[in-house]
């Protein structure tokens, strides 16, 4: 395609992955101004269907869902935005059906916030696989602006950094069954500690977005450790995910913490309380700072499912312009707030170098 | 000078200013390891003597502080820390001095932060002779990171922002007594605003500060409006700074507030509040952001005078590596904690290009 200097035209996007994240992302892109050109999915009750019908737009996009990943990738987009899955293990044919078919890739998968570690073959094979297509494969969501960025810019105050505290709490309900199911929401803890005991537990973000942090800061890691804890109650509550009530005892959520001590000193801790929420009761984020000075910065009623979709929207144009292979976290610039989603000749003619 | 492949060595500084803030970045300087090269003060009981010794840091560092700022800046430093004074009308001839002799500036001069529309023919000049010199002007501080970054940061996450506010809170009594002064602490109400009948009142940092965060945003200013109000005691306060308690009825500071409408159409509002503390009352920052989604964000217990002082710090390298000129805050990148004041071979054959 051919475009005069110093034109612009929309961002042509893909929405792969068409359930409550992805269709919220999809009206976002229609807001902003991004065009459309294919849909993604596998279940049958959406395939064939209108994209914005399926994501409950109110309008027609006169985009129809496929479930041939192939086909509509090959058809020129600039970016996918996938919403499918949480780990590199489950999304790694996604990617690389993108990246194979030269199309940049922005995703809510949290491992690939920082993905050297807890998967580095899966991610050595993509960034190889990018960085030959010319392509870029990057990740965001709320850790992108509220877990990392907001932190980094705040460390820009201190002169010693001893030790950064990070507390987030999200509502278990706002994420559907899927996740409530995964979190054992109703089990005894007696339940719930065997079946970590069993079978073990996912590490989850924290420990992704800890690492970008303290790569972004130039330290090494010596120590990493996990821990989950059940969250019980002693009164009963509403669980609105699973349509039931969970009965004193039984749990409503867990905690999940990574420790990190960096080999040059400074040690980091991040906690996620996944829980549900009682009445009045609202998703935070608050970090603290110790060192010289002590800093604190804290989001109250931070509506964490949305903004996991409009920082992901925001990023599309980083994404595009970012240089080819798999760009964690730690190595995208500042989030910034992009009113529309437009490339103008400079990126038309980007040629991506290694 | 010629360093070997890859080696690194300490930023050599001059302390520009050995006043309050510039005594705390000394100390800072000497604690990152920077290589002090000079110091310059006007006042006779500072000429003379050993910078260590002014500035309380318990040791001598063998560095005399002088009162001729050419002599000194002749010295082949990499950057100067100017604490000196708050507007551009009275920093011109000191920054001039640093830039003419190829010395980068870096400095807590307020109007520097965005000079482009409050002070023109000054800050044209200075970037001309910035340019011409192949040496970078920019300033820092408590809006660096508090009111602007984290700001941007957090506007990352927007879909659509409609209205930001900002309130920060700073107490008097920690700048000395020619700031309490400046603000007629202990005047009553009438003589305050009598005074700003016969003489205006300068327009403080929160101008500069959103003229900044439009200019990043890439919005226009529609319109722009200050205000000053004065805040009236009820109970006696003790102002630490003049040595006198504040009787009922009188003034414990000032209410500076600049409200901005883009011409896209977002609004931006942000209130500084200075005033003497009661026994239990912080410095304070927060920022509401109206739009979908409505987000907020809030630093308790801001130490904004030594947070002035050390984002400076942070800010050093950032300023030797960038492009000549005066680079208002709007276009530096995200803040970084940066523990060691070191460049590496890249930045000692780094060549400036316009």
């Amino acid at each position: 395609m051919t475009v005069s200097h110093n034109k612009s035209r929309p961002v042509r996007a893909v929405v792969y992955g068409v359930g409550e994240m992805g269709s919220i992302v999809t009206r976002l892109l229609v807001e902003r101004g991004a065009e459309i050109v294919g849909a993604i999915a596998r279940s049958e009750t959406k395939v064939g269907r209108d994209l914005g019908e399926v994501a409950g737009l109110g309008q027609l996009l006169g985009v129809t869902i496929e479930d041939n990943p192939a086909a509509v990738l090959r058809r020129g987009a600039d970016i996918a935005v996938v919403c499918v899955g949480s780990y590199l293990e489950t999304m790694r044919p996604h990617f690389a059906a993108c990246l194979e078919n030269g199309v940049n890739v922005v995703t809510i998968e949290e491992e690939t916030v920082f993905p050297w570690t807890t998967a580095p073959d899966h991610a050595k094979f993509l960034d190889l696989m990018a960085k030959a297509n010319g392509v870029t494969l990057a990740a965001s969501g709320a850790q992108d602006v509220f877990w990392l960025n907001l932190v980094t810019t705040l460390l820009g105050a201190s002169h010693r950094i001893d030790q950064v505290i990070g507390h987030s709490v999200w509502n278990v309900d706002d994420y559907g069954p899927e996740v409530a199911r995964h979190l054992h929401i109703g089990t005894t803890r007696e339940e719930f500690e065997q079946h970590v005991a069993d079978h073990g537990w996912p590490e989850f973000v924290a420990r992704q977005t800890l690492e970008a942090m303290i790569s972004r800061l130039g330290l090494s890691i010596g120590s990493i450790n996990s821990t989950v804890t059940p969250l019980i109650v002693v009164e009963p509550v509403y669980c609105r995910a699973l349509g039931f009530e969970v009965p004193p005892g039984a749990l409503i959520g867990t905690v999940d913490r990574t420790e990190v001590a960096s080999v040059e000193g400074p040690s980091f801790s991040f906690t996620m309380e996944g829980r549900i929420h009682r009445k009045g009761e609202v998703d935070s984020n608050t970090w603290q700072v110790f060192g010289e000075p002590d800093l604190v910065l804290s989001n109250d009623r931070v509506p964490t499912r949305f903004i996991t979709c409009s920082t992901l929207v925001n990023r599309i144009v980083d994404v595009i312009e970012a240089p080819p292979g798999l760009v964690s976290l730690n190595m995208l610039g500042a989030p910034a707030f992009r009113p529309r989603l437009v490339l103008n000749a400079a990126d038309e003619t980007f040629s991506k170098s290694t």
